[in-house]
This record gives structure tokens, sequence and C-alpha cells, in this order.
């Protein structure tokens, strides 16, 4: 299906949200009249330019407060409209949005209403337009899409259809199975928008909350494939208010908002996407830094031994049970402090996840392949983060570690370890974008989001997951823009005897992270733990938790540079991720700040 | 009244809030459980550093989930509540705030609550701690105040009572009159909290949106009659939770909260502050500017004039019909750039308001005078903003005038104008504290609030002003931090003849901000303007609203440094800001960067 997204939607002036949407794939766009009032081409300008972009313009919106006025206040709307119907002739766009009305004045009487927009649709028609008339949640006496319908039939003119739009619709708890009762030739349009779900005011969350399909708590392809039934050919289109779109850059934006639509039509039968391949595991979590010291410090007292080396980069592999880290020096380009660039993630079909990735818009990154490396194939996380995808060894693909020459053998250590989860902090602005690439491009499943306290600020985190635990991500942001020195990325170790690991690492001079004594009162207070436990975490600040399932103890490297780690121990299948001690965890963080690792 | 504030309403450590609540004038604190277990500090070192900022420990808070219990979970409720008194004792907290229950096994069973509340009372008891018991707004069975208070007065424990929540209790609609039917001695506490009017979840309702008393939409004062009429002797404590004030510094937060404690005492009788004084006009407005041809070049083609120069100081005053304008090029140390520093408000008594502001913690600013300078009293408003308070010409108090020396007369024009408004952009995190400041220490009325659209996001807009309009200031603030030369600040000039007055600044030299074509195209559609009205509007850029009272014209000049100036023409009454334009003006601002004004 044709794909479209209104102006509105995207931040910026109008030539930057045209272009924004024609790179990021759509077909068309719906001019948002304020977008136009604000620019200073000409409509035949914003013609020309859409044509060049190869935009179509869908729908002129929105017409306000016409219909079931008083016939003087009509007379005046139809002197508005014959101006807003000579604009759309010479932007070329043959379909306008009308609103429900939300004027005081307006009638509560759905003849004369009908009437009124029969009229319209009369003076429409001799503009070659057509008016497509939509029930805003909040109007004043038509606020239903069964309700708009009923008038646009009873008003019977060739001109004037309904538009649907699954906020007004999902928003009020109707029921979108009676869609199946309008004739698709009488869908003029369908605007489509998710939101959170959140208990409130609906114009509020209207004007400010609106997100794209598969961000927020609404069925839309169930209310899609209503639509489908009729018989509906117009195009998918988004018309999102969003305060964080807003300030956002338009390019991401219009990105994200072709994915949503392109998952969309995967799962409404109407698209064809290639597979989705789930990650199975974490082949490797990559470093990059301009000083490898810190970091190998801390690699070796965590157990980690030298591997292999690289054969034509200043790449090391470094290794310690299943947990491979990766450590790279070069290029100068990138070295804008210790952080984790690169995730490689275990794939059942690398080649497949890289085209589901690519078709659902990821950024495939340049090969900075040598002659005889291997041809692994990685895409860019909205954040910047690289994946990698890599064959399971013995699989199908080329195999990552060919491109290592071997160095010393790992150890078996007793307290050998492997990757529980990776916690990327996300830029501000794509949080949303990122829970969806995570779950449209990679196959992993979110859980509950959680708000986290830190000190100077409150944190929003999710983790998204595999359906065996093998790939685990957790994404966090704060409330508003942060220093990004402040919340690090983290690695998290999962062994078997998170004590043993701990005091191996302190015992290698690896410095914990100090949690306030009062965190271990408290303790005592809430978990009747046995004799000489709470000691012992006391002794090497080790955090605990337990849930249903069971039981979890977790403790944290300090940082270097960007990044830290923690080692982790999960009991009896705990399925969290320690989330309240996070903010003793951030404030000792804090506290923490000038301490140096390794 | 004492006064209290939960920490948990500001930002930072528990050694920064502290610090901040005391220097703000608190004199007492809850401390919040999790900013306890935070803290590296041992409880008895708590003690001493409240002891010595000269703070009282009012309530240690919360306990939860500990009534109505199952007996084997009553058990363990009270080998954690025993604990927690120990602790308190360390901590020299002698009250402890206990809230209803969410467990969802809580049972709906009064006579098992209360009997359990008596069992933990007789447990505080022995540990010389009294218990309070408060309702959630969501609590599981207890959700209502006068609920509560039944059960506490079913409990008959002498170290039981009942701890009243303004949020709670307002935001469920509840009447607060049933307060005077419980006996002062058995309020244990006070909380205040205030809350704009969110038609929204409960509970994500007091976790992200409370704000002080007087900044939200409750009466706050209304209820704290009612508890003053049961002869409570407590605190007035705030317990505020608020995103934004989770990252803002904690000093000014602090300062922004005392000030609220002490406009509520004034407004209840509780303590009397120096009386209002309503400031009737704008003497003057200051631009700061490192370089001044911009600034005078600027000022020139507005019809002004350099009618006097400070005897001391490198300021001169420009002046223009009833307008006056300071123009500032040193000291150095301000010389970031043209920006409007200071505003010289006529006041009916200079030092009566002085006084006022000083007694709600403006800063009152150092008097950089010279020998023989008239002895001004000025003060900071939240945005560094520096407010003059002067004597009216002839009144009472020194005139600021006379440190002037005469240079030329000011020629009365025949588009003589006067300054109408300011607009202040804020920082992002004192919007709320910004509004309160000018209604509470200049006695200005806030006017309903407005979202504007920017191309780059929404800005919060919102007039204060005086009652005769002598007095007008617009404060703005982006719903995220933004750019500070995006959204410069700006100054409104009145003139009877708007377009004579964009004639005569074009024919000086001036150039006024360009305004799209299609916003005149759209001007035709909505109203029905005279003829050759439109075209005038067009040619000069002059923007055109209308309300029930009136008509406004009004255009800009370009941006100098971060300083704009509005001329504007008001007819018929129309009393506002032409806010409707605004997504307009903003977007043709963003489309001028780079020109230059003047």
């Amino acid at each position: 299906m044709r794909t479209s997204i209104a102006t509105v939607s995207l931040s910026g002036t109008l030539t930057e949200k045209l272009t924004a949407a024609a790179r990021a794939g759509f077909d068309g766009v719906e001019i948002f009249e304020n977008d136009l009032l604000a620019s200073p081409l000409t409509p035949e300008e914003i013609r020309a330019r859409c044509a060049d972009l190869g935009l179509t313009i869908d729908l002129y919106q929105p017409m306000r407060d016409i219909e079931a006025l008083p016939e003087e206040r009509f007379a005046d709307a139809l002197r508005r409209a014959r101006h807003k119907f000579a604009l759309m002739r010479r932007l070329g766009a043959d379909t306008v949005l009308v609103c429900s009305s939300v004027d005081p004045d307006a009638i509560d009487d759905d003849a004369l209403a009908a009437g009124q927009l029969a009229r319209l649709a009369s003076l429409a028609a001799e503009h070659g337009i057509r008016v497509a008339y939509e029930a805003l949640a909040w109007g004043r006496h038509i606020s239903t899409y069964d309700h708009a319908w009923r008038v646009v039939e009873a008003a019977g003119h060739p001109a004037l259809g309904t538009c649907l739009d699954s906020f007004h619709i999902l928003s009020r708890g109707s029921d979108p199975k009676g869609i199946e009762d309008i004739p698709g030739e009488k869908i003029f349009f369908l605007q489509l928008a998710d939101a959170p779900r959140l208990a409130m005011d609906v114009l509020q969350w209207s004007r400010h909350y609106r997100c794209f399909p598969g961000q927020g708590g609404f069925d839309i392809a169930g209310l899609v494939r209503h639509v489908l039934r009729t018989g509906y050919a117009g195009p998918l289109s988004l018309e999102v208010f969003n305060d964080v779109f807003r300030q956002a850059e338009a390019a991401p934006t219009a990105v994200d908002a072709q994915r949503s639509l392109r998952l969309l039509q995967e799962e409404t039968g109407t698209a064809a996407l290639p597979e989705p391949v789930v990650p199975t595991g974490v082949a490797f979590a990559e470093l990059v830094t301009p000083d490898d010291r810190p970091v190998t410090a801390l690699l070796g007292a965590l157990g980690f031994t030298r591997v292999a080396r690289h054969r034509g980069k200043p790449v090391d592999l470094w290794q310690q049970g299943e947990a491979r880290v990766l450590v790279n020096t070069g290029p100068a380009e990138r070295r804008d402090g210790t952080r984790l660039a690169a995730v490689g993630l275990t794939s059942p079909d690398p080649a497949g996840a890289a085209r589901r990735a690519e078709a659902l818009l990821a950024p495939v990154l340049p090969r900075r392949r040598a002659p005889g490396d291997a041809e692994l194939e990685a895409v860019a996380a909205p954040d910047g983060t690289e994946l990698f995808f890599c064959a399971a060894p013995g699989g199908d693909g080329p195999d990552w570690r060919a491109d290592f020459a071997a160095d010393t053998p790992a150890p078996e250590g007793p307290e050998a370890c492997r990757i529980d989860h990776l916690a990327l902090t996300q830029p501000w602005h794509h949080f949303d974008e990122a829970v969806l690439f995570h779950r449209g491009v990679l196959g992993l499943s979110p859980q509950a989001g959680v708000d986290v306290a830190d000190p100077y600020g409150l944190l929003r985190s999710r983790a998204v997951a595999g359906e065996d635990g093998g790939v685990r991500i957790v994404l966090s942001v704060g409330a508003a823009p942060t220093d990004d020195t402040v919340h690090a990325q983290h690695l998290a170790l999962a062994t078997d005897d998170v004590v043993a690991a701990a005091r191996r690492f302190r015992a290698a001079g690896g410095r914990l992270l100090p949690i306030p004594a009062n965190y271990y009162d408290d303790l005592a207070a809430r978990f009747d733990l046995p004799d000489g436990e709470l000691e012992t975490y006391r002794e090497l600040g080790i955090l605990y938790d337990r849930d249903a399932h069971g039981a979890f103890r977790h403790c944290y490297t300090l940082t270097v540079g960007r990044v830290f780690v923690e080692l982790l121990q999960r009991d009896g299948g705990y399925r969290g991720y320690g989330a309240p001690n996070a903010p003793v965890r951030l404030a000792a963080q804090h506290a923490a700040r000038g301490l140096t690792g390794g």
C-alpha cells in the first residue's frame, strides 16, 4: 500500500519535512495548514518540490468548525472554504480533511450537519476536490466514527466521504469492527497514530503523546484489518502529534515512521518483509578506546585473557568463559573516549538478518574490510551502536573469529562467565524508536518499562530480550537531555558464583563500586538472609533482589570512560535486572565519579 | 508556622538536599527513605548534619503495605518496622509516615486494619515514635482521608494519628471540610502539594506532576484553613514528586518551595509579609550589549533619540514617546551578547516593593552605585533579569533619572510609543517558579497559559499583568532545553498607528521580519478586511488577530543578539498577544537567522 505522513508529525520547516519524508521512502504527504502558512514557498513551488521529491500531496488539512452551524456562520465558512479550495488547486491536492465541529455554537442536528456538508462537497466538487469528514474524539456533537459515517451517508454526496483516524477511534474505546459497515470507496482517507495507554484528557493525550504504530498500546493492526476488508485503497498515513518528535531531527523521525508502517504492513499482510531472524546469543561486545590500558586492566582483573589479535586492525579479542570482548584502539576518528561501540549477535542466518534490517531502513554499515577478512553483515541501531550479525560456530556464513590470529588460549576459570545483558543509554529523542527497532528489526520482545530515580533526574528503562534469554538489551533514557558521561553504558556478565567472582576481581586489583551501609541495614529489614550473607554483601558491595522466581545478586566495577561492568548471578529463574537497586547504584556511581576503574 | 520539605522534592544527594533546604529557610525536613539508603552518611551523621544546618527531622517516610494483612505477613511487616524504628532512633526522628496498603493481599476489613495499626503503634511507642497513617489516593481499600481517620479513631492508640496530604485529598475530589471533624492533636502531619488540573491516572499524576502550592490548580489555602481550625500545630510540609524538579538544581528549587509556603502562610493568615506593591508601569527596559552600534541603529530607526547619559557609567538613555530604553555597554563581565538584562518597574512604593521581594527570597542585588547615584532598590527575578523598583516621577523615593545628564530632548513624533509588554524566555527548569514569582512578589496576575508551535518544538507561554495593563510580561519556555539564541527575548512597543510606525522604521533603514505570502492568503480567507488593508499588511509584514474585544496588528524587527522589537497596535480593548500568529512569526524568525537587524 502507499504510505503517507502528515507534515505536522515531523520537526522543522516544510522543506525539511518534505525532504525527510521522501528520503525515508514515503509515497505522499498530508500538508498541515500551519506548515504551509509558515513556508516562504508559494503553493506552486510546494507542488513542484513535492513532484521533484516523488511525493504526492494526499491530503490538505484541516478545515475546522464548518458543519452544523447557524446559516449565517455557515455562509462565512463556505467563503473560507472557497479560498482554501482555490489554494488546493494551486497545490495540486484533491482531498481536504474536515474535522467535526467543536464550535460552541454548533447545533446538535445531524440533518443540518449532513445538509451543510453536502453543500460544502458541492462547492468542493466544482474545484475537483473531495471532502473527507472525520469525527474528532472531542467533537461537540459528533465524536465517533460511526456517527460521522451516518452523517456522511445521509448527505449522500459523491464528493463527500469519511476519514478514519485510529487515535480518535481507539482513544474513545469505540469498537473498530463497525468500520466494516462502511463501503471502502466512501473511506476517503485513513490516518494512523498509536499512543501509550494513559488515562488522561483525550485532547491533551492526542496533542502531546501520539506515537507511531507499534510504539503505543493500541491495536492498530486490528483496526487496519477492518479497514482493508472494506476495500479501502487509499494510503496508510501517519498523523502524529508528539512533543518529542517536534524537537527531534526530522530525518531519523521519518525513518522511524516509515519503519513502523512497514512493520504494520507485514503484520496486516499487505506487504512482505524478509523473515525475522532472532539472534540467539551475544558473540561479542566491542569496546572502542583511545587508550587500552584502563580497559585491559579492567578485563584482566575480571579474569579475561587476550586470546587473539585481529590480522589487519588494532583489535584484540579478550575472553573469559563464554564472554568475548573486543578491544579496538583505532581508528582515530572514533576516539571519543571508551565506549561500547558494537555488539556481535549470533544469528542462525546472518544474511537474512541483514536483509530484514535493510528492508526496515537500518543503515547498512560500510564494510571496512581488508582482503581476506570475513564478510560480516552489519547495521547501525538508532543510537549508533553497530550490530554485527555473526554465524554460530559451525553454522552457515563466515566466522568472525577467522579474522583473528590466536594468541593465548582462554583458561577455563572456576567462575567462567557469559554476557548476560548489555545496557545502552539512548539519545533523548529516540527511545520509542529504539524499542521498536529492537522488536521489529531484531525480533526481540520488549518487556514492561520501569521508571528509575537517579539523584539528578528520572530514567525510563525498558529491556528487550529473545525468547530464551540468549540476548538481552536494556535500553534507558533520561527525562530530558543529560550529560552522556553520567549515564554510561554497561556490560553485564553472569557467573554462577558472584561472591567468588567479586572476590577474585578485588584480589586482582579491581575496584568495585562502594555501596552505602544504609542499603544493607535496609536489606536486613526487608529480607531474612542466612547468617553471614549480609556481611559478605556489605563487604563486597553486592546488591540483592528477589522476585517470584528466584534471587539476584549483582555488583559493579567503577566506570572507565563511558563503560562499566556488572557482575551478576541469577538463581532460580529470576527474570529482572535488579531495578529496585538502581537508585542506590546510580547514586553510588555519582558519588564515585573521579574514582578510576580497572 | 514551621516549614518543612520532603527530601524527595529536591534534586541531588541527601547532603545537597539538606543544604539547599536549610539555605532556603526551611525549619525541618522529611527524610525520604531512598535518599537515606543512597547516602554514604550514617544515620548519626545525617542527624548531626541536620542539627548543624538548624533543621529538625520532622518525618521519616514512607512505610508501606503494613496494615490489613494476613497475620503471617503482618508479623513480617512488624519485623521490618522494628528495624526502621531502630534506624529512626539513630536518626533522631520521632514520626513515621505509614501509607495505606496497596498490597493485592490486603484485606478489606477496617477492624483488622485498626487492630494491626494499634499493634504497630505500640511497637513504635516503645521506641518513642509516633505513627502518622495516610490514605494514598490509590490505596487498595483505604483511599480517602476520612476513611483513614475512621480507622485511626477505631484503633484508639495514643501513638497513632493521621497524616493529611493535600494531593491525595484534592486529586480525588474529596471535600476537605470534613478535616474539621478530626481533633487537631490526632493530625500528626500535614503534607502539601499542588498539581495542575490534569484529567489523568492519579498515580502517574502524583508521581510526575505535583508542584508547589500556588503553581497548580488546587485550593491549597482552603484546605490549610480547614486543618488550622482543628488546632493542628505541626509544620506545613511540602512533598512534591515532579520530573522537572528532579533534574533542576536543588538550591533554586528549595527557594521556590519556601516562597510558595510563605505566600500560603500569608493567604491563610498564619504569617504576615510586607504588603504587595503592584507596579503601575515600565519605567525603562535595559539592554546590555558588548557593541552598541546594532542596538542604537535599531533604536534610531524606531524613532528613539538618545536623551541622556549616565553620569558615572557607560549607560545611555534612549526615548521615544513614553518608551525608555537604557543601552548599557559595560561592565565587561556581562558582555555575553546583546540581551534584555533589566527592567525598571514604576512603583508607588519602591522601598515597600523591595521589602516584600526580599521577604519572598528574591536576591537583593548589590548596588553598584557611585557616590551621588540614586539609591534604587533592585532584586533578581528567577531568570536573572534585574528588576529595579522606581519611584513614579514626582512620587516618593529617589528618581532614577537624576543619575542621567540630559543630552538631546526627546522629540514627540507623530507615532509616539510606549512599552506594551516584555517577553522573557525562561530557563527550562524555572517556568512555574517564574509565574509564582511574578504573581507573589510583584502582584501581577497570571493569565491562561498557551502552547505555541515553533518549527523545532513546542513552547509554553503565559502572560502576567497588572490590573490596568500598565505592566505586562510574557513568560515562555521550551518543552525541553533549547538553544538560547533561538528563542530570544523581546520588547513590544505599542503605537496608535502601527502601519505608520512600520513605514517610518523602514524609511529610516530598519528591516522588518519578512512574513510568508501564504499567511496573507489565509488572512483573506479568515477575515473580511477592508480593501487595501491586506495589501498593506502583506507589504510590511504586519500580522493580524482579532478577539471578542477588538483587533491586534503587529510586526517584528530582525533580531539583534538575543533581542528583537515588536511594534503593535491594540484596538477596541484587544486583550491578547497575537498568539495565533506566533507559529508563523517563529518560523519566519528561524528563516531570517543570519539576516541582521537595525
